[in-house]
């Protein structure tokens, strides 16, 4: 099972992250280097520019763009959002054929791998030599078997900063606030809110994640609590929340090719929230929503080392197995080795078919209670995070009254 | 006229700043430093802590404490929305009195020099010996006299990173994206977004500011001409876009007790300009609207390094001016010197009645056309940001079809 020889083909799918280009210029560095390889070129968006024979050259590309690329956030190949038919996967195959291209990455979350799924399968019955890998990105952390995906933790700092700086907000106008997080399905990227959390009075104080069946009754009882308690209070909330029907809270009725249902885009939840907590709790309160939005897959200069290295790694350990001899095709993985402060991942690969498809969530031993997360999930979360902020506080020395 | 000897006291008001604490402990060390100066006191919440004689000691705090609460973003003595009534100042005086307060210094917007202002003549007619000053802070910029606001250039670079980041998920996956930015009368923040703007085609495509008057069926026109010329457009709006009558293009009608009308918090206006896009040019495009919100005035971690500097000189030069011979009321002023590269701001001090209530707005000369901004501002805006991401880009080397 010797790797064949011929050219390289990266694509890059689905929803952007910010280390999504560091997985490319890893690929496009390993490929280059490669004896195995030799053309290196790249898809424009994805499989529809396969299927457009839209390609360009990467190995043309000099040493200070590729690391200019690798520094900027979103799909520098650019991206789609896009599920081949079967036939369209046949016409895939056959560009590759005319290219001669023998290894091909394709940069994505779990549709991506089942793309790359079912053209293995087509390359396999057509008797097509190419090795075909997954290179994994998503920033809302929901592919299984691998530890966590890369551009999770960048999200992940993005979110726990603002939250960090609207809790500082939240407190120098008290009142109750209403941030909305992407994440349809997994609240992994809500979860990470946590670590804005310093002082034991600090938000969020409460962090609700579509792992947990939301009810509004119990959400206008919860914000209630937590104001007369602080005087104010801050709510982080996935997007995806829904209730015990599965209906999400608020969602815009769109769907794109893959059956996922738009939720980013629109303030809708966040004003519904807001709305029903002045309905219920007063119109005097002070009650506000933001929708975080695109700002958490692509604000440019937040980055976490950690995610941007490993982005990295991931992309030359694909080029790595796949001019090997042992795995012709798989989806690339990380693996937690230590634990605590002894923070480290190493490389590894999974089959194709464990990560088409699936979806991982919050375990239970990350949740706590129906609205926070837990101390396992913050020793889970805050390597991949790095560095963070500190906030500083005042001792509030009282001053004794003199006029009462 | 030489300067009393007495307490001093401070206080923060209206919307937070990533800086407005880099003011506070100028104003702190400056004060303890200082031998007119005897207690320096903060007031909680402004105006409403001096009302409630809900005072720190701020002398008190070590210099690691204050070091660390410079860095950290909004009010660390907690702020306040609130226009005191006269007989509301007159017992503000009172509580300067009963704790020797000789010197106050109020870090806010116009309304805040307006309270000021008012504190002042009251003292006069009392025959109080106070020195007021006015310490400027916001992230709209709308002072007068002023070259800027401190707060201002922190803002400008986080939504300058974040339009740069959404032009680069833009790109990637293209569709019609709107942005919508705070600002409720002045459009120098909106403005700013145009430092994202690197490579010819780079969005942001369309820049909308409250100085021109806003109409549905020219944005519409401009969306679809941007659309055919880059198959994508990117849009930058402020919160405080208009039509010709004045009329705010999305409200939710509530009012602060300055009079403002609240336009952030909520995403009205980006879904109603979204839902616009989609009826007019076709239900199939893909059209999504994010408003920035809060994130732009507290966001922890992107701070101007030039806006931090400068927010802590102007809290020390009030009080080298407060406690000098010449000025006993006022309101700090940068005064900008050189020009281009050599960017330098000093300090000065311009009369309180000269900022009160007072707005400053884009000139003619910052703006281009009825959707876009000048050269003039971008030199303008460029020094206050100070350092931003490069991004790179691919140079997209074409491979020859082969199958076509």
């Amino acid at each position: 099972m010797s790797s064949p020889r011929g050219n390289a083909l990266i694509g890059q799918s689905g929803g952007p992250t910010c280390v999504i280009n560091q997985s490319l210029v890893g690929l496009v560095e390993a490929c280059v280097a490669s004896e195995a390889v030799g053309q290196v070129y790249g898809a424009l968006h994805g499989i529809a520019g396969i299927l457009d024979e839209n390609l360009i050259d990467l190995g043309r590309e000099s040493a200070a763009t590729l690391e200019a690329v690798a520094a900027t956030p979103c799909a520098a190949l650019r991206s789609v959002r896009k599920k081949p038919t079967r036939e369209e996967c046949e016409q895939v195959l056959a560009v590759l054929r005319a290219h001669d291209v023998r290894y091909f990455f394709y940069i994505g979350g779990n549709d991506s791998a089942e793309t790359a799924h079912i053209l293995n399968e087509i390359a396999v019955a057509e008797n097509y030599d190419v090795r075909l890998f997954h290179v994994p990105k998503t920033i809302d952390n929901d592919l299984p078997v691998t530890d966590h995906c890369p551009g999770f933790g960048s999200a992940a700092k993005f979110v726990a900063q603002a939250i960090m700086g609207d809790n500082q907000d939240n407190r120098s106008l008290p009142g109750i606030k209403i941030d909305v997080i992407m994440g349809r399905h997994a609240g992994w990227l809500t979860a990470a809110s946590r670590l804005a959390r310093q002082f034991e009075d600090d938000g969020p104080h409460l962090i609700y994640v579509p792992e947990r069946d939301f009810s509004l009754d119990e959400f206008v009882g919860d914000v209630e609590r937590m104001f007369s308690r602080h005087g104010r209070c801050l709510v982080a909330a996935s997007e995806g929340i829904h209730g015990p029907d599965g209906a999400p809270v608020a969602s815009t009725g769109e769907v794109d090719s893959h059956g996922n249902v738009q939720l980013s885009g629109t303030g809708a939840l966040g004003d519904l929230l807001a709305t029903t907590i002045k309905d219920r709790l007063g119109a005097g309160l002070r009650v506000r929503a933001d929708t975080f939005g695109y700002l958490q897959r692509s604000f440019a200069g937040v980055v976490s080392e950690v995610d941007a290295a490993e982005a990295r790694a991931v992309g030359r350990h694909a080029v790595a197995l796949a001019t090997g001899d042992d795995v012709p095709h798989g989806s690339v993985i990380l693996v937690r080795e230590g634990d605590g402060a002894e923070y480290f991942c190493r490389t590894d690969v999974t089959a194709l078919e464990n990560v088409a498809q699936q979806t991982r969530v919050l375990d239970e031993a990350h949740l706590a209670g129906s609205n926070d997360v837990s101390e396992v999930f913050l020793e889970y979360v805050t390597p991949l995070v790095g560095n963070m902020p500190r906030p500083g506080r005042l001792s509030d020395f009282p001053v004794a009254k003199r006029l009462v």
